[in-house]
């Protein structure tokens, strides 16, 4: 099987881009269309993953942060334990989420995760 | 003029990849090929800068600690303050050069970079 990434600590961007994402069931819930980075530190601050319309979501990106994907050697793929429902009542994007640390706040509570930016 | 970061502090790593590098005098040095990424931390380590073989260097690829990038606006683009001079001088990669922690210590030592991983 042709690792992607290996088993390096080190992951690269440009195949980070359109890797899938699987739920701790096995079962492929999407796929990472980027990530956003804070550019002064260069901290990856969210995944941006898509679900090509297919669950019929009310819109195209869903950002889930970082810390919520994990790497599994065996898939070649990320895995994160966040699941189809919980996605679906994640805080909703408006166009400048990314830099809206009101909204960047609602979406690490939601998903427990710490503040990246403490 | 349509800006692929605008004024955010964040950045998108599809609109990165393929990003034209500045130096200090104006001059067009490269352009962004990808970004190396620590996986659990979500920490970029380095970009890794291409040259289309036009200058003649002695391999494709030349990382520079991310630190060594900053965005300027006004251009869209990435400006750096690494000579061309300096980029030739700079540790030659190896096969496994983003997970060798002896590589990376040379690479920010030449940089004049503090280490990310302290």
């Amino acid at each position: 099987m042709d690792q992607k990434f290996a088993s390096s600590a080190v992951v690269n961007s440009k195949d980070v881009n359109g890797t899938a994402v699987y739920g701790i069931e096995g079962e492929k819930v999407g796929e990472i269309d980027h990530l956003t980075i804070e550019k002064n530190s260069g901290t990856v601050t969210f995944a941006v993953m898509t679900f090509g319309g297919f669950l019929g979501f009310g819109q195209d990106e869903y950002p889930i942060p970082w810390k919520k994907l994990s790497y599994d050697v065996s898939k070649d793929a990320f895995v994160t334990d966040i699941s189809e429902e919980q996605l679906k009542g994640a805080p909703r994007t408006h166009p400048d989420w990314h830099s809206d640390r009101e909204w960047e706040k609602r979406s690490f509570d939601y998903f427990s995760v710490p503040y990246y930016w403490m």
